[in-house]
């Protein structure tokens, strides 16, 4: 955590890049997955379980890609990940993959809160209260 | 080829699914950049070709998922794309994954036409207008 | 189907490519299963469901790889599957990665049915009867 | 570093998952090049340098899988790592993915160094030696 940021390291390997020698495009919404995964399991693993429990379970409904600038097999990378709404059944985060200084993609999430049913519910308010840490209005990382 | 669409079929197989019995978010990328392949490879081979040759390169620099349903194991599903936009150094398409009459995912994404250096450069004219028969203004199925 | 083994085409895309501008070695394991799935679905799809019904799958028990010569982007290859073991509840295949002419890898894999409990038992006799087709003692493609 | 092997922690996400719940066949390839590279870099980042600027590059020839058990979404597993052979232009690994005392899968492989001609070649002493301390003539987990 940094800056009010989750701050996920990773590394980049074969099975990470294509035959343009760069990680491969697709390969970015898998590093944002891991990215929020470690986010909620550092600040809400209790709520999760809790809400795995009732039978909800966090679902993608949208995600928007823009890509900067490329990673590279060996770069060490960093994806930052802020919660910038909830509301209702819905999360947005705001992901950003970067090599140092460096903004390579960024990335916008909404996630929704999905009954076992497939119907959106609330997201319990002990899930979102843990994750004030890492919660902006601002869309520009600090 | 159908109503001014590409349509490139895909089955679904265990490598596209993941532990929540549907085809993980970021794979459906991976069917769109098939289907785009195919869909310069049936109507663009020659004009692609020369613009390998003068060392320029198609690169996403955007892309936007709204994941409306999900595909499953076994499933036929078919990724209907079609050009939207064509300025510049730029394509935009918008692809749709669907199901029989279900859509699955919208994907709009947008390429840049880049040299070897790594600077935006025209879409070669002959390619543009090879992509004429996919090429809509309106943004919905028809 | 030719010469007594089944013969599945694959077209290489960006996303099984890496870095080294070949075909990832993990990728090999993608195109296999695809390959014995649609064997399977061409002959077995009957005994197959009626298997499933029983709560009975196929798993990988084992399974090896001999790379001689690399896949790259955009070339059209092909696995050849075939049977060449089946007794009790284990099947073994040999699939053959080729290039037109040439042996790009040669898959040995082998599959066991298990129950839903995880114990294995026996192959159905009339899944094995509908593999006949692709079955060989040999272990040399034809 | 541990046993004498070289130990490589590893979480399960949604992407190394499939349909069956369990993580895909596949995907042990791709954790075993991760804690490959790892091992390199821990020991041998100059060496490895050094074959690369002269043109050098190691390539996997073989290898096979022993799949014992599952790995699941969330689970903490590792990839402990070893050589077992190393001579001429060939090195021999012999890698086990475990969660904590059982044993998932066994993978040995074997990958060969080769010149940008693609003739293999001596691996470089300087190399050999400092992975001193991950080879064992035994091929049993210490």
């Amino acid at each position: 955590m940094r800056d009010g940021c989750h701050v996920f390291p990773i590394r980049v390997y074969y099975e990470d890049t294509d035959a343009a020698g760069v990680v491969y495009y697709a390969n970015y919404l898998r590093f944002a997955e891991r990215a929020r995964t470690e986010m909620l399991r550092l600040v809400a693993e209790q709520p999760m379980r809790a809400m795995a429990a009732d039978g909800a379970a966090f679902v993608v409904r949208r995600c928007a890609l823009d890509y900067r600038a490329p990673a590279h097999l060996d770069e060490s990378i960093e994806v930052r990940s802020r919660l910038v709404a909830a509301k209702g059944a819905t999360l947005v985060a705001r992901q950003t993959v970067m090599r140092a200084a460096d903004v390579l993609v960024e990335i916008d999430v909404e996630v929704a809160c999905m009954t076992r049913a497939g119907r959106p519910t609330r997201v319990p308010a002990a899930l979102r209260d843990a994750l004030t840490p890492f919660t902006h209005s601002r869309k520009e990382p600090s």
